[in-house]
């Protein structure tokens, strides 16, 4: 191999010897003896990539003795998606920190005793004093990467991904520049800080103590020291660009006006659990005058003081039964209406 | 920094001089001769990264002369979710070649003429064929990583991800390692060949013409030669796992039946447009006799010809206007029935 480091040649070093970090501590400090320790010191172009764990234990993130489940809640803006668990309620949750992740970032692991560890609610900021305080020490214009850890929805497990960022732009845009056929490329925008984060997780490892790592010959990627850029929190896609703003079960009870019913377990269950939880969104979806859906067999049976509620009760009925893969077969019968089921194709 | 390459110092390097590929192409010879181009050469643990755009040219996957949309429908498995554009239909769709991806992952870019290129519909197996392949001409045991790029839900931009993996583990799976507390991990498995594809990003580049990368200092990731691993179609995500099988606005019309009404529009528009969509959603939701749904005013009113109907065609109309970010209010009214709405918060 050359030994060359030109454009297109990347090394990734992971930072060994941090150590446990404590609330207080100087994470710039602690990455430039790393850095000393494996005979390396920082250069002007150089990436540094830190996991947010080192972030929030140096920021005193820890919240100590107490219920997790309140620190998750407590560190989210919005539920996205839940599903009940063994061994509680998993969340998906637009996190104060900024991004849609799990349990919003809440950690308990890597971390000393009864505690769990939050996210800043600030990384960019996190990320802006970390650069400060490299130049500060070193004197080189370095571009930081606070990473941490996700979940995707379409895939199974975790990547890591730029959870703050500064003095890099977040995204290489390449509309409007040709590829090598002179036509406009239709791939427009590379999530570059995120690539690095997931780049980083590869030195980095979760179990093995190397919280850092360093990232030289990606040439001209750093911006002047006086430019953070905008920061990871502009990743963040919401409004009418968010086209999975929930889940598909809570997107049906939350337009049905049935969000609060409890989160549906992971596994989805039998038939008789399927229909129960169905008859009880349909029930949730605001008050109807002698509302009755209970279950007849394999079937629910609808019921209303009036032609009109029992006709909106079915229609939830039949909602409520697609989220649990189920068709509903609707039929007038006995002042009533039975609804059968068919199972729909997953 | 150190010259010394162990666990934890890893090197990206972007294979230059490939040049435009075509269908016949012996893409591991390829890869060879842009090594040694290079002064490098394979060795056992190495890894290599190529665009799948490389392997669907080499292996003839473009499709001449026709309408693009056309060519992502039949490249597609199952919709998830969808906008109109300036354009045309964006569509975000479980593909072909397994993942959930944008377009069914049909690419016009980098192709010459006017050709679309497809995914292979098996890409571990183009992976193992590689893998083979380069052994036959090295001698080297590797892993290899074809790779892809993809938009995410919630975050800007695209990242590069493992379409296809040969002779790795995809996943790194850290359930029951303690972490350096000694606590059990809940960080649980780690997508290794999607972080390695990530990297492989970083210098491969788009419009470079860069679509290999080699990966040296990845340790014990790669599996014996008779070993390919259970491949990328592993880590794709279905069934009850899957908590966001359709887009929000998709899984409210797929649960009250009305899943063929036209996708809408990017952004969402003006009120008037919305009561409209609103209104086209629900009636078209299974017939309902004597079935109206107009707008007056700011607002919607519905009649039907019996009290039941109405009441099933006003949840709809409730339903459906969540969809587009408002809350109805419904009154009965000279038959029929008045559905004023309110904007929800976003």
């Amino acid at each position: 191999m050359s030994a060359h480091q030109g454009p297109g040649h990347l090394q990734v070093v992971g930072l060994t010897g941090i150590g446990e970090v404590h609330a207080g501590d100087d994470v710039a400090a602690l990455v430039v003896d790393a850095l000393h320790a494996q005979r390396a010191s920082l250069s002007d172009g150089d990436v540094i990539a830190v996991s947010s764990k080192v972030v929030s234990k140096a920021a005193g993130l820890t919240v100590a003795d107490t219920d997790r489940d309140e620190v998750v809640l407590r560190e989210s803006r919005r539920l996205v998606a839940a599903r009940r668990t063994a061994g509680g309620t998993a969340r998906i949750v637009e996190s104060a920190a900024g991004p849609v992740m799990a349990a919003a970032g809440v950690d308990a692991s890597n971390v000393e005793g009864e505690v769990v560890l939050t996210l800043p609610h600030d990384p960019d900021a996190a990320a802006r004093a970390l650069r400060t305080r490299l130049h500060e020490l070193t004197g080189a214009v370095v571009g930081v990467v606070v990473t941490d850890t996700a979940g995707r929805p379409w895939r199974t497990g975790q990547t890591d991904f730029a959870l703050g960022v500064a003095g890099l732009d977040p995204v290489e845009d390449l509309r409007g520049s040709l590829d090598t056929s002179g036509r406009e490329l239709s791939v427009t925008a590379r999530a570059v800080v995120d690539e690095l984060a997931a780049a980083a997780d590869l030195v980095k490892g979760k179990a093995e103590g190397v919280p850092a790592a360093l990232f030289r010959g990606l040439g001209d990627l750093v911006l002047p020291l006086d430019d953070p850029g905008p920061g990871a929190r502009s990743l963040v896609r919401s409004g009418a660009g968010d086209w999975f703003r929930l889940g598909h079960v809570e997107a049906v009870r939350a337009a049905l006006g049935a969000g609060g019913v409890e989160p549906p377990p992971v596994t989805p269950g039998t038939l008789t659990e399927r229909l129960d939880r169905a008859a009880e969104v349909a029930l949730a979806a605001g008050p109807v005058t002698g509302g009755v859906v209970r279950r007849q067999g394999p079937a629910l049976r609808v019921e209303a003081a009036d032609d009109f509620s029992l006709g909106a009760l079915t229609q939830r009925v039949l909602a409520a039964l697609w989220t649990e893969f189920l068709v509903g077969l609707a039929d007038r019968e006995d002042g009533g209406v039975l609804v059968r089921t068919v199972e729909l194709p997953r």
